[in-house]
Parts: structure tokens; C-alpha cells; sequence
């Protein structure tokens, strides 16, 4: 059975294989964290454009039977390239079109807050979209936010000084919903909430990106009650192998992939 | 004249360039910021040894007259790729040989902390080379650092709560004197010095690095009162852009290289 392709700039996008495996039972994963490149979140447009493109080759070169762009710097600057480097024969599902389909008909006419790395949204493509689907749009860069939770300091100070940097001026107060634009970011989903007033709502882009996926390939045959999923990284380091299991609750293995050094 | 060359993973690297400006007056710098890659302080030796010895391959074929390896993850993991990629005619200075020179001297038998990233750390060469200097050692990881420091968080809550979660348990009060093993580090070394005791002396590795430099080079001729530093960066961003000043003092022009494009 072919896999289902996903890839994020690191390990954060396993908080999206993990939603996608819960809703694709029986489908084995492919995943790809590029962890030699990490984070994307500070790279400039044209450079995430070549690392996603490379990847998507090389996902589809491995018998993919769809692609997953685990990741919103990614999606937010080079779904184009992604689409471009698959075909037309291979769908393409990204973490921000599905979760703007799922808040036009959640609020309509309604107010998003919108926080991410500096690469999504200095791309504006979150805010182009919810205004184009009637929503009123606030958005913010959260930047070291990933790094830190990616190196654990999810529950604690050190999170809650950066939120407080982040969102304590009440920017978001107004809104109806906040999305986390960045996969690492449900990790602290509830110090977020925290910051927050009770009215909004913190959005389950995972899960709004699975049932994408779901939505989108056809009923399976042959699915195994255990896939093997497999879970590539192409710089392997100890601190990533332990950080996988934060993000994607099993414990699973890192492979070393050698894409970048062919 | 023939320019010195200094490279960094990114534009932490110019806090030591800022030192070496100031000491070797006259001589123009040519710096390189791998910010394309960076922060090399998660990425696993071999990536680091690869990416070190393509940039000293390039500054050399710019003619540099010598090579500063202003980056304590390369210094720690790729001295010797450097080494290798410039040839026995060319100069390179390192950021850990000369401090651990400078602790040998000010310190005999004394007891050094090193902070740093976790590639630096883990390579274990501080704690090698301090400890066949006859000093006692006591190193420590802190890897949000840099990355707190580049993103501005560096006089604030933020730093304050990654000091108190990396330094608060007293690991360095015993020690003579802290060596800060990262080059983005200096711009917190007040906040750092006040999470001590005031008998730690806080290392100024910069200064140091300079004077080794100018230890290692003959005299000048053609010493132009206002050399023409240049500043390439592998990848170029606003961020980086509007950064670079902080850690270099002066307002600076960051020019993109497309040395990983070729």
C-alpha cells in the first residue's frame, strides 16, 4: 500500500502525522522532517520554495500516494512549488486552505487572530485568504515560540515570559478564534488559552488538516490494522530522536535520510 | 590589501568580527553568515564539518589572507575541516584554542564553566582542552540562547526566565571564571553576570579572539584608516538585516552570497 507522504521543516509537523494517523487508520505514513534545515520559520521564501520542492520529489519518487505539507512556513511560501514538483496525479493537501474553509463556515463574518513564524505570516497568505472568505484578520509573529517549545520549554516560565511578550498587550482579546499557525504550537495549546479571554477559541488546525485528508483520498483497500509508518529526518541528532516522541505521543524511530548530501 | 576572513553560522559571529575590527584597525574584513543554515548549534558534526569547509573554501578563493572561525559550534566540531579546506598557508584562528590559552594563563588550576550550544558542548573540546590544561571543568548546554538573543529577546523576561531555568540551580557558583561559548551570548553578559556569584569572572571571549588574531598576523602595510568590511550572508532577510546591528555595533549592509545556489 503506497504511503501517505507528509513533511514538516523539523519534528513539530509529527503533532500533524499524528492527527492524520488517528483519522487515516490502516494508511502507513512517510514522514520527512527537515531537520538540516530547520527551523524554516526565519528562512526567506525562495530558499523554503527549494527545500520543499526537493522534498516533494523525493516523497513522490518513494511511491506517495499523496503529500501533506505538515507545515505552515512551508505552506504559507511554497505550496505552488510543491504542486509543481508532484503533478497533477498526486493530491496535496496544506495546513492553512483547510483550516480557512473550516473558519468561513465556523464564523462567518467573524474575527481571526492569527500567530506563526515570521516567514507565514510576513507571506500574508493567511490573511489574504480569511478576507477573501469575509473574515476579519489579526495577525502576529510569534518567532521564538517553535524553537522553544522544540527544545522543551513547553510548560513553564520560559514559555509563559515569551507569551507574555507575545500576546500580553491584548491584540488577540477581540477575536472569536485564534489559530495556531505552526505546528509546535498545540503543544501549548492550554498556556495559550491561558492568555487569552475565555470568548476565544483556539483552533485544532491537526485535526481540522486530517479530516482534510480524509476528505480528499478515497476509501482504501488493503489498510493494515498496524501500519508501518516510517519517520525520516535528514540530520540526525539525539535531541531530535527524543524530541519526536513530544510530538507525535508513540515513541518511533528517526531514520537518517541522505536526500541533501547526494 | 587582502581581507580577512570570519564566518559565523549566522550574525551572532559579528560580535567577535566587532572585536577584531576594533584591534586590527586598518584591515578589512570579509565576514560570511551561513544564515541559510543556521543555528548550527543543533546540526550534527558531519553537517557542520560540511558546511565549515565550503565556506572556507570560498573565502579563500576570495582571497582572505586568513580565516576566523567566529562560531563556537564550528570551532568545536569543524577546526580541522577548516584546517583542511584552507591549506597550511593560510592562517585560522579559532574562538576556543585562544580562550582556553587565556584560562591556562589567568586561572591555573583553576575551575571554568563554559555555557554554549548543544553541538559545542557535546563535542566535548572545551572540557578536553581545559582539562589538559591542568583546569578543573564544568560545562553546560543552553540552547535557547542564541536564538532568544537573535530574535531581541536579550534584555528581558524571556532571557531572565532561560537563565533561571539553565543557571538557577547553582551549577556555576562554584567556578572561577564563565566562558560564554556561543558569540550571541556576550550581548546578555550583564544578565548573565548577575545569575552568578560576584566571584565568577565572566570570560570576554571576543577580546580575546582579537588579540590572538593579532598575535598570529605580521604587521601591515597599506592600512587604510576606513577599510571596506563586506558582509555576506547565505540567506537574506529583513530580520537578519535589521539584527546585524545589534551585535555589531554600527549600522551595517548585509549582502547576499549565493554560495549554496551554485
Amino acid at each position: 500500500m503506497r504511503p501517505l507522504g507528509i513533511f514538516d521543516s523539523g519534528i513539530g509537523g509529527l503533532t500533524v502525522a499524528r492527527a492524520v494517523a488517528d483519522r487515516m487508520t490502516g494508511s502507513p505514513l512517510l514522514y520527512f522532517g527537515d531537520t538540516a534545515h530547520l527551523p524554516y520559520g526565519e528562512k526567506s521564501p525562495h530558499l523554503i520554495r527549494h527545500y520543499a520542492s526537493r522534498i516533494s520529489h523525493h516523497l513522490r519518487d518513494e511511491g506517495c500516494r499523496a503529500i501533506v505539507v505538515a507545515c505552515n512556513s512551508a505552506s504559507s511560501n511554497a505550496l505552488e512549488s510543491v504542486r509543481d514538483a508532484v503533478g497533477p496525479d498526486i493530491p496535496v493537501v496544506d495546513v492553512v486552505e483547510p483550516v480557512v474553509a473550516h473558519l468561513r463556515d465556523r464564523w462567518p463574518g467573524g474575527h481571526i487572530g492569527v500567530i506563526g513564524t515570521r516567514a507565514t505570516i510576513e507571506s500574508g497568505l493567511y490573511q489574504r485568504l480569511l478576507t477573501s472568505a469575509g473574515l476579519e484578520v489579526t495577525a502576529r509573529a510569534t518567532p521564538l515560540l517553535a524553537s522553544a517549545i522544540e527544545e522543551g520549554f513547553h510548560q513553564g516560565a520560559v514559555s509563559e515570559a515569551l507569551l507574555a511578550a507575545y500576546l500580553g498587550d491584548g491584540i488577540f482579546d477581540a477575536v472569536d478564534a485564534l489559530v495556531l499557525g505552526c505546528t509546535h504550537y498545540p503543544l501549548i495549546a492550554d498556556q495559550i488559552t491561558a492568555h487569552l479571554p475565555p470568548s476565544v477559541e483556539v483552533v485544532d488546525s491537526p485535526a481540522i488538516v486530517a479530516e482534510a485528508v480524509a476528505a480528499l483520498l478515497p476509501a482504501e483497500t488493503g489498510a493494515s490494522p498496524d501500519p508501518a509508518h516510517r519517520f525520516l529526518v535528514s540530520d540526525w541528532t539525539d535531541s531530535f530522536a527524543h524530541g519526536a516522541r513530544r510530538f507525535f505521543g508513540d515513541a518511533i524511530q528517526l531514520e537518517a535520510s541522505d536526500l541533501w548530501k547526494r
